[in-house]
């Protein structure tokens, strides 16, 4: 697994071009990398402590790039615990990443509100705050008509994980007195695109955050550093990145972003607007594309999400959905969050698929592909989180289970 | 708060030479540094998607070396949430960080067994895992005298978070058929030290780990890639990093540094050994030195901590410890991990000092510094854990409450 990430990775970077020993013989990856390796490290006094730490020469994560750079996909097979490491976060940006002095930084709140107001970064840090474990997920986290040579993340490496800290917005809006009258808002960053969306004032006052930290630190600069929007749940594109202003009104904005992109077509020619919820999603992570298993038992493991609560259960079926198979969740079970399943299963040799499907606390139970596509037509690209999985062939090669989306 | 963590950090790690604007008047970072910030950054297409991410410049955060290089000490009054990032982790070692091949590790596991094996650290990965957010600390996380130039990094920045991944120690010990009769196990790690400790039997039965993944992805060197013990609730240096051996055993090893270093020195020339627990602790990282308040409200945060199981309580004093009242914890509240707790007070302007203490669910309460010098006498150096805090002068500048231990 970890020669494949380092070559996958590599390939992604650098091109196919440079690299040896993807299939066939493959010498060590020490050898490849030409890492000098004393034989014997006990023998060898290692290099002291350091200021910052960095990985193993032999772990080598990436993320996965878009062809127009406009977006980058977390490495899911590669991870282990729940946590993304924040130099991994999935990014999605329309006009860069923007570099903004913090002691410069503000966010004007305005509109219909007794008191317009801005607060430097440091008055935002004064206030009462919090810190959670939360998914953040893009809209079009799901790539229709996939091949069998697809990985976990090109499926759904638009998912990630932190712990955010920020002070709740519902604190800032009685700070400003937001006004009877106000139901929607309007978040606006200051990257080059100037994101703006429009936010129904009851997410504020639910669980809405301006969040300033990511894993224990400042956010990173591609999630919005210094300062962001952050809507639990939600997608992610609606948590306006470098936020720079807050509009309350009664009634949306029809920016941009919103109307041309955002929206979801339906069947018969409607369209859905402001679909802000992620639904419950899941995805076996080992095994997986790329990756071979041997007959067997094994651990069967993945991570199921929805942006409505927590997550009721996680299912396998080896069957094609016909009988479900309820896998182990890892405490703690947060909301909004991404969990951890896993389950013992003992594989024959046979060729055989494996598909996961999860349900949250509010009953919803993840579609089929034939179930979104009833319910949705074939022209949404937004919003998709289908059951999906994986076909093991008799040599133990693991491939997508493809499906033929319209 | 951020430009005077990059100073100080820089001081660490570049001597005070280099400084501008420490005290006095104090320049824009940017100005500084010379980072070339836009003045309007919605005018410039920022940079694009990336394979892996950095902090801005701004965010500079570092560990504390220690002169020797043979430990360093996380930033924890820089730190937001409950998670360190990897690398900032604390670390701690005696021959320095060793350069290990995944391809070429094994552990083996012998002595008192049925059948003593070798697993590679693949054959690690395919047993059943667990991932689990808890704290590590060093026994020797508190320095006695500190002056009142103290920071939270220097008084117990040797107490990390992380979500660790591994196989149950006890999935193992049923591999290799543990004996009856083994009571202790000895870890040996492939360090240049060959770190030896030796662990009751019983701890592998509770939760302890073979770890190979830390807050989502592989180990970190300096904390034992590819694999290391991980030993909940104990003092750090039991989990044996870079462990390659263990055997078991019916009595303890007594081996170099569990005999020479590890054991506390206590009154009437007695002395502790085998002392694995660390016990209850807190630390106020807000408001702390360095740092300056303004009269009116603010949030006092911080962490708390217990080796024996869940925080119960995080309690702050604000008149010696006559009186204490309770902060909120912040969920969820995991067994053996940092807990953060947040408390509102209005400062009235007034010299002042603030006291945490914490107490866990087996009902241990923290200590003052005088009862455990009572307990233990002025000798011993590990597992000090007093009650400590801050004094907030009139002029708001923030000190370390010092307390003369011998």
């Amino acid at each position: 697994m970890n020669r494949r990430t380092f070559v996958a990775g590599a390939a992604g970077a650098l091109g196919a071009g440079v690299l040896k020993g993807v299939t066939g013989v493959t010498p060590s990856l020490a050898q490849e990398a030409e890492i000098p390796v004393p034989p014997d490290p006990t023998r060898v006094q290692g290099p002291p402590a350091s200021l910052v730490g960095s990985r193993s020469p032999f772990e080598q994560p990436v993320r996965l790039l878009h062809p127009r750079l406009t977006s980058s996909r977390t490495p899911l097979q590669d991870l282990l615990g729940t946590v993304t490491p924040s130099d991994l976060h999935f990014e999605r940006h329309h006009g860069g990443v923007p570099l903004i002095d913090p002691d410069r930084y503000s966010l004007l709140i305005h509109g219909m509100v007794e008191r317009p107001m801005v607060f430097t970064l440091e008055e935002l840090k004064r206030f009462p705050s919090v810190s959670e474990i939360r998914f953040m997920e893009c809209a079009g986290n799901f790539p229709r008509n996939a091949g069998e040579e697809t990985t976990p993340q090109q499926i759904c490496g638009l998912t990630s994980q932190s712990e955010w800290t920020g002070v709740p917005l519902a604190t800032l809006f009685r700070e400003v007195g937001v006004l009877p009258e106000a139901t929607w808002f309007l978040a606006e960053g200051q990257d080059a695109a100037v994101m703006t969306r429009s936010i129904p004032v009851e997410k504020a006052w639910d669980d809405a955050l301006i969040a300033y930290g990511q894993n224990g630190e400042a956010l990173r600069p591609e999630n919005g550093y210094p300062a962001r929007l952050f809507l639990p749940g939600w997608e992610g594109n609606a948590s306006v990145k470098w936020l720079r202003r807050i509009e309350l009104s009664d009634g949306p904005f029809m920016t941009r972003e919103e109307t041309s992109r955002y929206t979801d077509p339906l069947t018969g020619g409607k369209a859905r607007q402001f679909s802000f919820v992620m639904d419950a999603r899941s995805i076996i992570t080992h095994p997986c594309h790329p990756g071979r298993v041997t007959p067997g038992w094994m651990e069967v493991r993945g991570i199921a999400w929805s942006g409505r609560g927590r997550i009721r259960s996680a299912e396998l079926s080896f069957d094609e959905g016909a009988t479900w198979h309820r896998a182990d969740l890892q405490e703690p079970i947060l909301p909004k969050a991404h969990v951890r399943f896993r389950y013992m299963w003992r594989w024959d040799g046979e060729e055989a698929t494996i598909l996961s499907r999860t349900t949250d606390e509010t009953g919803y139970v993840q579609p089929t592909q034939r179930e979104l596509v009833q319910a949705r037509g074939v022209g949404t690209s937004y919003h998709l989180n289908p059951i999906t999985g994986w076909r093991i062939r008799p040599d133990g090669t693991v491939v997508y289970r493809t499906e033929v989306w319209g």
